[in-house]
């Protein structure tokens, strides 16, 4: 049996999950599709034989469209993932899941309401080989129990005037607030923020480097170094020190070489290449788990945990260096999503 | 389009070839299935609703059926590639292409007097993930030229009884003596064999470790470890020296540990895991290439290199520190394989 | 010329400076001893021919003593201290300089009253190879200006009822105070405390791990995880995280093992083990300067300064998880130090 | 008491035991100097306040010279032991310990007949920490009987016209045949000879890399690579591959950095840092174990096994790549050196 996925957002990653769903993935087939950009949606659909619609929700509704895969323009996810919901077909939504608290709350309201988890968030990282032996290791009891997390996210550059102000938490640290609490199977309580010496590389619209303190329900503590003008590659760290060990992120696979007096690997530049294996892994299973009728990767709860924790960081940022401490405040989890 | 693919022997390999492309990989199925084993055929073809035939070459005739998958018994694989060939069907044959290197040239030359490549030989190595990083280090120049090889095998251990004589060269160096001409885009012109001390750890019928020395025809010196008794992990080692630098084949990735006063990683004891990723990815390329109607993994020429260097591996094994240099002597590659 | 030095207590610490003295460095002799335990300072006088005084104070006005080391009980540090300024005397006195700030204090006003340099401390982080190496580093500007220093101290255990309450800072913390100005050319202007999750090994009236964050004149902020019930061995991490690159203070050189299906070096358990090559160019450093009428080690002042320093780290420690933001408040430091 | 050192020979290396026993070591001095550059000589006397003789042998029969050192020019070196057996004094000589195995041998005998052990080689690399932490590994059965060593020699330039045929063996790789025996505690029994691909670095009266391949009694076999235009750096790797399990000599210690795409250490570049705290180490010992009256460094024996086995390498060198296996005859070690 084929999975037939209906895109709604053909633009740069729309067409990336297209590209893989055909060409590299199996059990699913792209047969509908829909962008704003009504020549961008016809080359891609020639290419692959699939129905051109005029509106996400026609997609949606489709016969034969039995998935919906969401990667439109952010502030359009919260209508169309409510719309699948409605249809009660399952839709995979790429981050952000709604661009406010209250919007991912909804769906999560929705869906709900439904009755049947339909709906999964593109944290992509929860897919990656290099977390997913992390978690192993911790889930193991490979060092105990989690005590502290030293983690940091390292981009070498981010362009001027399109990167600045709360972007490092809602366009960057997004992704280690999702995983961070899957690695632990943990929840978050409070935030603060504290901005070390800033880098000249950095805009004057920018705090960089940034420090966000992160604490869990367990305790645990969490240092996460925001840094996206670090100059020297692409580079994502992660060290949990436990009870009884210390376990840190596998480095990307790469030659060891002897070279111009130094002994070294390469540190990836393009961020790009750093998850690019962890995509296909995180497609393929939302196909397999789709064609089961289950949703096992991260859920609107989790995408709506997020937001919330995004929102607190942003408010601890605005009043870094202060000592304030900002509660993070969610509702107990439903069972629902237990 | 959907390649339709016959598979000639259900046992380990062949199922779990069936599986990958049943499950993981995409562009083809598996239409067409024979074994001796007819209980084992039986629930295999259930499983994926594939039609049993009477004998391989029943298989090989089916007009169903695009390209053959050679998974039987080594003394079989000969006949059954040369049947595909005559019936001009693509086919992948698990090594050793033929258990002689005669066989191997019988294939060979009913390839050439075809016209068209249809055979790849089952190297899986050239598809691992850290031997191509090591490929594109070398190809990019970053070493200069290859000088000198330091290469080992190791596994844990070896079962008493099964393993022994000459089947650290033809078991296990064999994939060494493959990946290591593609590596270096070289071939080999001569091999000498030592015999270190002997671990406590080996059988009598076995010499562990053993040392091969091969010389290629730019000159470059291979020193070839085998250790099958190591006992601490399986662990492929590869170092190339080159004229500038020198590359070290990637460590599989593994979270680095703080624990029990030891700074470390893994070592994989079980080889199965060590190259799993590379299987699927060359049944994946061969599927692409093979519906492309190419041919670009290891080569009937390939197989035919690998027997004639293992008969002379064996030789100078016979001879072993004897001082004894055996040549390898093969006829120039033929302008088809090139 | 050889420099005749007194040693007031001859504990654990005080004999093996002795030792060293005697054995191991050159340039120096110890001519005379004191110690409250007497039949201790007995067997250590008749082991290296040295005269036994009968208090600190004859040991400091002895005519044939040159130079004075202070390795007594902490209490008395200042005491002998002052007398060995007054006597005109080179002292190099143990950590602590004094056990109160204001103790300092006295000690930095009375050498600037006395108008030429005596004083050096016994932080012995600055003589470590390792760190000596990540101070070029950084001092060569590889790695641009330093933003950002994640340090952790880690022990595998500590004596539960004798190490417990603010000991954390006082006793282990104190080192990282020291050596981080040094390396960093930087002063502490703040300082805040929190406390993670506590292990389980770690008593009741110890707070373990403990998270310090400090920060500099320069705007740098130090992350300083203080773990002292780690388990896994005696461990000293330091990243610097500049603008251009990071750095890590090198670890102990270790034997790379392949055993037991790891991948490994060897992480010290032992304390003593760490720094005791630190000791030795500590001591050596000190009799060639004190040769040369110099003081280049670390001065009254930086004793000064770290007291300040860990007395702001216990108050923040006592308020920890508040937000409160600790000033470290120093008048600026005088000429006669810079 | 201390040890009234003469020093025959005074350029670079001998000025620099000089210096080290004058400025940086403990329990001797130098006395008493003499060179054929009377120039030299007489400006490193004025400096440490040493006597000026005529000749070596004048400082050996000097009364207040308890030990002497040997760092003239090699064909020297024979004579001054001599002299030194003769005169019942202790002496340092600087390899090599007689240029021919003759030589050494009659220093051999003459220190038999003399009835007590009085000679030290200059083999530094024993003194290494990196190497005793590697024997260490060994003789604390970590790693299980030793089966296999593969080691590299490898400088980044030699000068051309300076260095050519035969000083990779002579030159370089006489380092590793006395540090293997003693890593190994065991002798050599035969070798042979590979020429690799040769470096276009490397000019045309040098093989460059080489390769040598030894056979110890116990039948460890060792893989020597010697590759002295190497280009990347200085670099001395020795693996050691035991019953159950590998290990490695320590590389140097190193900052990590994160730099311009690359994780890396520094390797040394220049081959005096790489040993100069082994000389250090050694000359102290040296020193102290003179003082006792006792010999513990590299023997005379030593010196003499080094000397036949560099022969035997250099006749391998000549007949190379012909399978050529030269023998390694050494008479069994007498008592006297057990």
């Amino acid at each position: 049996m084929t999975l037939r996925v209906g895109v709604i957002g053909t633009g740069a990653i729309g067409q990336e999950h297209i590209h893989r769903i055909t060409n590299k993935l199996t059990g699913a087939k792209v047969v509908a599709v829909i962008d704003v950009n009504k020549e961008q949606v016809q080359a891609v659909a020639e290419k692959i034989d699939a129905k051109i619609y005029e509106t996400g929700h026609d997609v949606i509704k489709a016969e034969d469209v039995d998935a919906i895969i969401v990667t439109s323009w952010g502030p359009t996810h919260e209508e169309f993932v409510l719309a699948s919901i409605a249809a009660g077909k399952p839709v995979f939504c790429e981050k952000p899941l709604a661009v406010t608290a209250e919007g991912c709350k909804r769906i999560v309201d929705a869906e709900i309401a439904h009755g049947k988890k339909l709906v999964q968030v593109g944290f992509m990282r929860r897919y990656d080989e290099s977390y997913r032996l992390l978690k192993e290791t911790i889930d193991n009891q490979r060092i105990g129990e989690p005590l502290i997390v030293h983690c940091a996210h390292r981009n070498p550059s981010v362009p001027q005037g399109l990167y600045y102000g709360a972007m490092p938490i809602v366009d960057t640290f997004i992704h280690e607030i999702d995983v961070l609490r899957w690695l632990l199977n943990d929840d978050y309580v409070s935030v603060q923020a504290i901005s070390p010496r800033k880098t000249r590389d950095a805009a004057e619209d920018l705090q960089d480097p940034l420090m966000v303190l992160l604490e869990t329900k367990k305790g645990i503590r969490i240092n996460g170094e925001i840094f996206v003008n670090c100059r020297y590659g692409y580079d994502i760290q992660c060290q949990v020190v436990g009870e009884t060990g210390v376990a840190n992120l596998p480095e990307p696979m790469s030659v060891l070489m002897r070279s111009e007096a130094k002994l070294s690997t390469d540190i990836l530049v393009d961020w790009k290449k750093r998850f690019i294996d962890a995509f296909d892994v995180e497609i393929q299973e939302w196909i397999n788990d789709t064609l089961k009728g289950e949703v096992n990767g991260p859920s609107a709860w989790d995408g709506y945990f997020a937001a919330v924790t995004a929102d607190a960081c942003v408010e601890a940022m605005e009043a870094m260096n202060s000592g304030k401490i900002v509660p993070i405040s969610m509702p107990e989890c439903p069972k629902f999503y237990l």
